[in-house]
């Protein structure tokens, strides 16, 4: 159900064609007056959808999401743009909306052009696929490299909050993309869906790596619709929306390219929130720390030193190496910047990393996946 | 020769046994009264021989060097002070100098002390053996996982310029390090050596890559002892020493951890050099761009996507899709904006990967490897 959990949404998934076996173009719907928001790629190479979809936001509350996997429309120049506008002014006429209410959204290869007789075809037949049931042929038809489809729900008093995501790295091989729509029955007024989106974006999707790349195409959209008539309580909506997003994420770095395990970095005692952010990062896209875990190798040394290097503001954040303490699994191997003697031993599919610098009250935390030889043989051999 | 290539110059490299069967402890020393300057790593988990040198670059003009590999004194905490303190004051001992002007440097396991009575026997010899003969033995003793020495020397108008460096990534496997010891009887006065060593640097030691880390131990040193009486030309001096810091980060490079394929990646039209540094920077670090090296694949939308995700001043250096264009070993594959029909093959031992912002004057370049399953098997093997 995801997608289609909270009242008042229908979805499909289709295929149109761009795809050579596999469903490739989905819709989601609000069937009930809604409101939305979306955060974008911070990339500089942002591909048409972004572009079309931040002017639509501007101008009108979101209604309907089109996803097309398969082809990325990033890096098509003017025509990609009026492709992406098509695309959605098309999806509009069928569901009876303006064009500036549908967001388009693509991942998959970049550098080709959509292929807009297909997209055009396919909308017909998604449109007319729209139901309650859809969410789950949704999330089949926005992969690309992923092994499974990535769903969540959540529930809080009298409401219901859902999602679908894609992503197997934060970029995969085709450079295709971290996608999920989220949609929820709660009741927000315009202009309130940014606020509650964007701290749990950044807890959730902006707190996972699994090669500390972004993409032209990522994009996080939400939708509320308040179809559920349940009265206000946005702190549980804001720990609804949390959960599905971190949920979501999580199922992302599970599927990471070759991922056999992975590592919650818990940084505390920073400087700044920032700070821990940037250090907390920095161990989570080290290749060495990332070598190391697919070794299950409580490497303290390589942790410390990635630690050590976390760029902040033109510098490097702030780390006392005399004031460190480590810890692999609730096991201290530093204490106060001295090592410890022991040993502990990683099994199963992941572990825990606590790094306290003793510092201040800066913290925050990070899902990685380690590096392995099948994320070289994925990305290898692919080929553009 | 390397690092005694200039006249006035000794070193040595003897087995003193932090290391089972290796030689692992280099002197290298000035016999005429040399000035000089260092530049160290900017890591925050600075090893203790990285801080003694400081201190001492900062009392007097340095006229010798001890180098250890086995033990990189890092996360010593005091002890390890002391040891690098004690290290520098007898080896000062030894050869008739003050303790201020002898710098130590370490490289080897992390968090393990220095053990001061092999350090201590291993001077001895090592004094002993200096010679002008001695500059392959030194070579020999500073490395870890490097598969070979590194040496390098250019002439000028009677003067030569020399070094040795070891590296097989910026970070090895045990933490080791990127060291260098650069040696000239170009004349200079104290206080210049550092003016010649950071672009000289800049162009070479920083602009390489192997796996984007740096270490709590990397250093290079410069030192200049006037002994070959050539009058000045600075012009020829500054070309001299940064073809030798070239040619030996070029071998860091070419000995990098399971490295199959080297690129060469400048970066031009940038909005300004530093912007053009960190898109090159980001491109040389990505693991999708150097996955796809590996494989062979001139994958344009990898390293477009990178460059457009560089870090810069808290946020990402400017590029616009529109006007990048991008060659592959000279072929065009993108312009302005817009793919070209090629696809060009990449053979041989390394390419070149040139992209141009067309936005302003900004140049960058950085050699990068590729990203190989052995560089998987080698970090994920070794164990802390």
């Amino acid at each position: 159900m995801s997608v289609t959990a909270a009242s008042g949404f229908v979805a499909s998934g289709v295929r149109c064609g761009i795809r050579k076996s596999r469903p490739d173009l989905a819709v989601v719907r609000s069937v009930a007056p809604a409101t939305g928001a979306a955060m974008f790629t911070a990339n500089r190479m942002q591909a048409a959808p972004v572009k079309i979809s931040r002017e639509h936001l501007e101008l009108a509350e979101p209604q309907a999401v089109v996803v097309n996997s398969g082809v990325a429309n990033a890096a098509t120049g003017a025509r990609g743009e009026l492709t992406a506008r098509a695309s959605a002014a098309e999806a509009a006429r069928l569901l009876g909306l303006d064009a500036d209410e549908v967001l388009v959204l693509s991942t998959g290869v970049i550098g080709e052009q959509l292929p807009l007789d297909k997209i055009f075809t396919g909308l017909d037949a998604a449109v007319a696929d729209l139901s309650r049931h859809g969410g789950e042929a949704a999330a089949q038809a926005i992969l690309t490299t992923d092994t499974r489809p990535k769903e969540a729900t959540a529930g809080g008093s009298g409401f219901v909050v859902g999602g679908m995501a894609k992503g197997s790295g934060m970029i995969h091989p085709n450079l295709a993309t971290m996608l999920a729509v989220v949609t929820t029955d709660y009741a927000l007024e315009p202009g309130e869906a940014l606020e509650f989106l964007r701290p749990a974006v950044e807890a959730s999707f902006n707190s996972i790596s699994v090669d500390g790349e972004c993409s032209t195409n990522d994009a996080v959209v939400l939708l509320a619709n308040g179809a559920s008539g349940a009265p206000r309580d946005d702190d549980a909506f804001a720990e609804g929306l949390h959960a599905v997003c971190e949920d979501l994420a999580s199922q992302i770095v599970a599927d990471g390219e070759g991922a056999t395990f992975l590592a919650q970095i818990s940084v505390r005692g920073a400087a700044s929130d920032a700070e821990a952010k940037a250090i907390a990062r920095r161990i989570a896209t080290s290749p060495l720390v990332k070598t190391a875990l697919f070794g299950r190798d409580p490497n303290w040394g390589r942790v410390l030193a990635a630690a050590g290097s976390a760029p902040f503001n033109g510098g490097y954040a702030n780390l006392d190496p005399d004031r460190v303490t480590l810890d692999f699994d609730g096991v201290r191997v530093l204490a106060a910047g001295a090592p410890q003697p022991v040993d502990p031993a990683l099994a199963g599919s992941g572990c825990s990393i606590r790094l306290d610098l003793g510092l201040g009250e800066g913290t925050a935390s990070y899902l990685t996946s380690d590096l392995s030889y099948d994320y070289v043989r994925i990305n290898a051999d692919y080929r553009s």
